[in-house]
């Protein structure tokens, strides 16, 4: 097992299908978020133009960096043709799992994900276009009950990653040392 | 290791504080629907009041059942006071597990919590009183970095229930057939 901080090799990347304003404006900043904080290397989105979610996200990266691995940078990307997208990275190698409770569960797929290098997770909205399902290799559930498009990319990428994603050591301005009571904030010198 | 649906012996609720409309509205029913669906029996809000909430939580639940665990029934209710709650339940054994970006990593501390039997997991929001801090029994971080309290909370649950809660089963009117491609509910006869 690597250690703390140790490079993940596998790239990963997230697409968050049919944005939509206001109604998503946090959820799609939740999905960003859980994306950079659990080792993906960039988001996509598609549905409709954010530039507000866009600065929510650049200003996080600005402030508390990104992790040390050699896809250690994370950016966020509008994307108007989500499919053309998605069949395009297909062709450069990447593995599509389409994440929806309607899917094989994780727990049963999972190993044979942590063999792949480039894995595009795809994570949808009310409605997911039936071309989704076709494209994706694996269309994966967490849990087949309802729940939360962010806990289901947070699960799926601690089960790829093998938890080894919440010992990533990131590059910001300011870090955290953990506490048992109150806060600490460090900034760089 | 228990077999799937197998019973779970520890009993999780969750209090989500400060709840604020219409900021919160859709982050608070993923953190109330990720309670459901990984195994805790209750969740609590304090902050503005939302039947909205509440509804949205009742349908899912009506719809899609409880888990079969002793404590698998799921309900929602509103609490002016958190503070003394967190009190009352300390009271009444539960350990109190505060999830806080500034806590101690989930991975140093989830095998303490394995072994409690009752825990209060609480799920800040912006401006957390300090007295949560004081009160809990864990400051706990899934990641010292931002991101949300709707991941925070699935990984650990995950963490404490060792990923068999991903196997529970829930006696709803429908649930789902897991499939390679495409969607299948099944309607209880």
């Amino acid at each position: 097992m690597p250690a703390a901080g140790q490079v993940i090799q596998m790239q990963i990347e997230v697409l968050r299908l049919s944005h939509r304003l206001p109604r998503d404006e946090r959820i799609s900043t939740h999905v960003a978020l859980v994306a950079r904080a659990f080792g993906a290397s960039k988001i996509f989105y598609s549905g409709q133009h954010d530039s507000g979610l866009e600065k929510s996200v650049q200003r996080i990266c600005d402030r508390w960096g990104a992790d040390a691995s050699p896809h250690g940078s994370f950016s966020i990307s509008y994307e108007k043709r989500p499919i053309p997208l998605i069949r395009e990275k297909k062709k450069s190698g990447f593995s599509i799992v389409h994440l929806t409770m309607y899917g094989i569960p994780v727990q049963e797929s999972f190993k044979k994900l942590r063999k792949l290098k480039k894995i595009l997770l795809v994570v949808g909205s009310e409605h997911v276009p039936g071309e989704v399902y076709s494209l994706a290799d694996f269309n994966m559930s967490v849990t087949s009950q309802p729940h939360s498009e962010v806990a289901a990319l947070a699960i799926a990428l601690d089960r790829i990653f093998d938890g080894k994603e919440l010992e990533n050591i990131f590059n910001g301005k300011v870090h955290i040392e953990p506490q048992e009571c109150g806060k600490k904030v460090v900034k760089k010198e």
